[in-house]
C-alpha cells in the first residue's frame, strides 16, 4: 500500500509502476488521488504532474442516460467487444449518490460481472467525497493515471441525476446519451440540455419487439438533432440503435466515435478542447480548494460561535455575518 | 432614486420611508440589496439590520409547481382573496433562467394583471444576479425588506427547475406544492423530494371535465403523504382541490396555512427554523462571499496568466496549480 507501510515510495517509483501496468498500484494511486488529506493531495499531484508526459492519448467518452435504459448492459457489451479489438478500457463511474450508499463498488462489479472478470478491463466508481464538490476533479485525475497506466478508451459512466452530465461533459472528448424508445412520445423524459450535449445517441435495447420502435426513435431523434446548431466541434450528432443482447450497433458506435475523434483531430479541435477543459478544472479547483481552506480553516472557525449567537438573537443578518467574518479573516490579505 | 441622485439618503431615512409604507422606496431599497457593488451591499446590510425589529411578522409561504400547473392564476386568485380580507401581500419569484431572459419583470405583471393593480400587493421578481449564486441570500434580504414594509403574507414563487425548490423551502415558513391530476397516473412527473418537503398540495384546475379526475388524484395523494414519516414540524401534510376559476379551495387553502401557523407557533418549532434558516443564510453566505472576493482578488488575477500557460502546455496539473495558487494568495492568513 501507497499509505500504510513503513516504505515510502517516491513519486517517480510509483509512476514506473503505473506505466509498467501494475494494476494494484494504480489503483492505490486513485485511492490517493481522492484523499482529502493535505499530504495525500501534495504526493497525488507530484504523482500525476510526473505522469503528464505519458497522458492524453486514449479517447475519452462519457456515457448518459436514465434508469432503465440498460446502461451497464451497453457498457459491458461495449467494453468486452472493445477489448475484443485488442483496446484497453477503464470504466469510472460518476455517481453522486455514491457517498451515501457506499456500496457502488461492490455493484459496479456485480452489474458489469463478465466485464470485471476481463484482463483488458479495469472498473472503478468515483466517490463523491464531501459536499464541496470535489467529484470532477477526482475523476479527472482519476482518468490522466489510467491513460499513464495504458488503457485506450476510458469510459466515464454518469447516472444521469442533476449536474453530473454536465461535469462528465466537461471531462470527456466524446459524450454518448442511452435512451429507450419509448411507448409513443418519443421525446419526452430527457432533461433540457442533454440532448445539446450529445455527439451521439444510441437507442438501447433495439431487439425483439421492441426493434420497430427503436428504429422509428432513432429516425425521429436524428431529424431532432438536426434542429439544434452545429455543435463548436463541427460535429454533426448521428443516432443509432443497439441490442446488448444481440450484440447489434456495438461495432456502429465505436466506428461513430472513431470518425469523431479523426474529425476533431484533424480540424485541430480536440487540441483546444482539452486544454478549455484543463482551464475549466484550474477554475472549478480554485472553487473548491477554496471552500475546503475556509472549513478547515482555524481563525474562521474561531469567530463563528460570536456571530452564529448574534445571528440567533436577530440582532446581525446572516449576509452581513459572513462579510464581517470575511473581512476580518482576510483582514488585506486578498 | 437612492443610488442616482447627489442626495445621500441615511439607512436611518430609508428605513422610515419603508416603514410608512412608500413603495417607490422599498422598490429601490430591493434594487440595493440586489446590487453586487460593494458599496451598495454595506448600504443595503446597514439598512436591513435598521429594520430587523420590524421584520419577522408576515408568514412566509413558498409556491412550487411544474410550467402549465396553473400557478400564476392560483397566485392571483389566492393573492386577490388575501387582499380581500384585509392582508397585505408581496410576491417575490425565484427564478433561476431570468438572467437569460431579462423579461421576467414585465412577464410577471403581465401573467398576473389584477395581483399588479391591486394596491395591497406587491409584485417583484429576483433576478439570479450572477452564476456565483447569491440568488437565495438577495431574496431572504427582500422578504425582510417587505416585512418591514408591513406585508402581511409573502408568497415566494418558484419555477420548480434544479435546486430552486431547496432553496426556496429554506426561506418559507410553508411550502405549498401545486399539481395537476394527470391522466392516469397521478404520482409521476414530480421530481423526487419535493414531495417530502411539502406543507400542503393543491391540486389545481379541479373544474368541469377536471373536477372528477382532481378529486381522485387528491385522494392518491393524501394516502401517499401518509407513507413519509412526519416533517420535523409535527405537522401532517393536507391536500386540497382548488379551481382559480371558480374560486374554490382559496379560502381553505389560507385556513390550512393559519393551522400550521398556529401549530408550530404553540410547538416553539417556527422558532427553531427560522434560526435553523439564518444559521444556513450565513453559511451559504460565507461560500457565495468568498467566491465572489477571490474573482475579485488582484493578488489571485496577477497570478492567473501565468498558472493558466502552464496547464496549456500541459506542464502544470489544474488541481495543482489551484493549490499553488491558494497557497501563495494565502500565504499564512487563514
Amino acid at each position: 500500500m501507497l499509505r500504510n507501510t513503513g516504505v515510502q515510495l517516491l513519486p517517480a517509483d510509483i509512476a514506473e509502476q503505473i506505466i509498467a501496468g501494475n494494476r494494484v498500484v494504480l489503483a492505490q494511486a486513485i485511492t490517493l488521488a481522492e484523499s482529502q488529506r493535505p499530504q495525500d493531495v501534495t504526493l497525488a499531484h507530484q504523482l500525476i504532474t510526473t505522469l503528464l508526459p505519458n497522458t492524453g492519448k486514449s479517447v475519452r467518452i462519457g456515457i448518459t442516460g436514465v434508469p432503465g435504459v440498460g446502461k451497464s448492459t451497453f457498457i459491458e457489451a461495449f467494453g468486452t467487444w472493445l477489448t475484443s479489438q485488442q483496446k484497453k478500457i477503464a470504466v469510472l463511474a460518476v455517481d453522486p449518490s455514491s457517498s451515501k450508499t457506499k456500496g457502488s463498488i461492490l455493484g459496479d462489479k456485480t452489474r458489469m460481472e463478465k466485464l470485471a472478470r476481463n484482463p483488458n478491463a479495469f472498473i472503478r466508481p468515483t466517490p463523491t467525497g464531501n459536499t464541496l464538490g470535489g467529484v470532477a476533479n477526482r475523476t479527472r485525475e482519476t482518468i490522466l493515471l489510467c491513460e499513464a497506466a495504458g488503457f485506450d478508451v476510458i469510459l466515464v459512466e454518469t447516472v444521469g441525476v442533476g449536474q453530473s452530465e454536465t461535469t462528465v461533459r466537461n471531462m470527456v472528448d466524446f459524450f454518448l446519451l442511452l435512451l429507450l424508445a419509448g411507448a409513443g412520445d418519443e421525446l419526452q423524459g430527457i432533461k433540457k440540455g442533454i440532448m445539446e450535449m450529445a455527439d451521439a445517441v444510441v437507442i438501447t435495447k433495439a431487439d425483439g419487439e421492441n426493434k420497430k420502435a427503436a428504429a422509428l426513435a432513432c429516425a425521429n431523434y436524428q431529424q431532432a438533432l438536426h434542429l439544434f446548431n452545429a455543435a463548436d466541434s463541427g460535429w454533426q450528432p448521428k443516432v443509432l440503435t443497439s441490442s446488448a443482447t444481440e450484440n447489434t450497433g456495438i461495432a456502429e458506435t465505436w466506428q461513430l466515435v472513431q470518425d469523431y475523434m479523426e474529425h476533431v483531430q484533424t480540424t485541430g479541435y480536440l487540441e483546444k478542447y482539452r486544454q478549455a477543459q484543463n482551464r475549466n478544472w484550474f477554475y472549478e479547483s480554485i472553487q473548491t480548494q477554496l471552500l475546503q481552506k475556509i472549513a478547515l480553516s482555524e481563525k474562521v472557525n474561531a469567530n463563528l460561535a460570536r456571530f452564529e449567537s448574534e445571528i440567533m438573537n436577530n440582532t446581525l443578518l446572516p449576509s452581513e455575518a459572513a462579510r464581517q467574518l470575511l473581512t476580518e479573516v482576510f483582514r488585506g490579505s486578498i
